[in-house]
């Protein structure tokens, strides 16, 4: 079985548009591709005229057949799953053995899909691979892609909100903060990125407007669940009155880029991925 | 001048319930007591009748000289005092040379409480207390004090958030944290408890539900910015589904506590103060 660029890739479909980004460049170089549509998670429009199965996030050995019998050899995960609850998990035989034999409900996010990926590679044989690894150009580049040169009470609101979305990785919280003249006005924990940026807009300070920041969780498998910006973001920080976005270069991903970019060039904010601080203060 | 139980005590009154607390209580013993009342964030009902003054919190020479004239020996800070940004601040000349010796900007809310109870202290010759060398019974005391008895699943997620809040404490954003089977609903940042909890009614997942937990900051100044929970966080977190609220035993402080203790068994949650984990693991 091929594995790489030319070979049957297998996508573990979440919610959001990534997922869709990664049929559209399939199609477009010519990769066939196969769709695991999770029931109430994927976007049903994104799946339309691709190969693809409806399961539940439960029917995890359904799932893992799916993709051995399509032929898939590598399997992406894109988009943000939801974890539900027991009860709505429903989990079949194999599913509830899995957890059990993990300890699933005392992991957190992260042990949980490190967990999941063990499981896809030594017991099926598939190979999981990064979102970036599938699609070019979709790591977060260093530097400022769009906006104004950010000033020094931004940079100085950046590096308070790197300093605190790595401690709150470590305790495997979330990975989005803001910051507005150094205080921290929200921190993203099971809400999700765009439902923390909507209540900043009540909570802002008159004044120089606060910047969103994520990065990756120290601990984290780097092959899932990495910190994700899109015309989304963008738009939802703009309209919480942020003058930026700073994402981790080389450790985020920007779906979309040109759309993205052009979105924050309208809304006239900076979008900036930071490798290291110059000073080593971070 | 008589320091301690007897002599007049200065209150500089933040929002919410436990300045009036304080004010009844000296009423109650017979020690007299002056309130400065800080524009926008101090409750107008409660000073009525007691010595006060109504003055902004940037006019902190005023503040100061005002406590000194009235004959105040030791002063106690009382309820949440919203930070301003410095445009609202409109500091006066005292106070913007101390926020520039400090280099406040550049302080988390710690640092500069800790500022500020340094400069009543070393350059006034006042005594900064802890509300709890004011209010006897005002700190949380270890055990349950409402509601049935946390099963395996609470304490679990008890434990984890306490983790997670000395996690939080310790980068200095918040003190406090929801945590629902294992899972961390939701996390403290400048929105404060009741806003926190209010989205966590849409934030809940089926089955048991979470608990609310609140800790100190572990480098934090101990006689200001005390974590309280009072019968509005029980309020607040039986509409959210909570089973019960945890508290720091000996490091938090309940407001009202028989009004308090009586809204958790009508709500049928628990309060329970936490001295420490009995296995070591916390």
């Amino acid at each position: 079985m091929n594995v790489g660029a030319g070979s049957k890739l297998g996508v573990l479909a979440g919610s959001g548009k990534l997922p869709e980004q990664i049929i559209n460049y399939c199609r477009h170089v010519g990769r066939p591709c196969f769709i695991i549509a999770i029931e109430g998670q994927t976007d049903p429009e994104i799946v339309e005229g691709t190969e693809h199965t409806w399961l539940r996030l439960g029917a995890g050995e359904k799932i893992l057949k799916a993709l051995r019998d399509a032929g898939v050899a590598e399997v992406v995960m894109a988009g943000a799953i939801r974890r539900p609850s027991l009860s709505d998990l429903r989990p079949d035989m194999y599913t509830a053995s899995f957890l059990i034999r993990t300890g699933a409900a005392a992991l957190g996010d992260d042990g949980l899909l490190r967990a999941v990926v063990g499981e896809i590679e030594d017991r099926f044989g598939l190979s999981v691979v990064g979102v970036d690894a599938v699609l070019p150009e979709i790591l977060a580049p260093e530097g400022r892609l769009s906006g104004p040169e950010p000033d020094e009470q931004a940079m100085a609101d950046i590096r308070r909100g790197f300093d605190v979305a790595r401690g709150l990785g470590a305790l495997d919280v979330g990975q989005g903060v803001v910051v507005q003249q150094g205080i921290v006005l929200a921190v993203e924990a099971s809400e999700g990125t765009d439902a923390m940026l909507e209540r900043c807009g009540f909570l802002a300070r008159p004044g120089l407007g606060g910047v969103l920041v994520k990065a990756r969780k120290p601990e984290q498998e780097k092959r899932v669940d990495v910190p994700t910006v899109g015309p989304e973001t963008v738009r939802a920080a703009a309209a919480a009155g942020l003058r930026g976005i700073a994402v981790e270069a080389g450790a985020s991903l920007i779906v979309d880029r040109a759309t993205t970019i052009a979105a924050a060039e309208a809304a006239e904010i900076f979008l900036i991925g930071i490798g290291s601080f110059d000073d080593g203060g971070s």
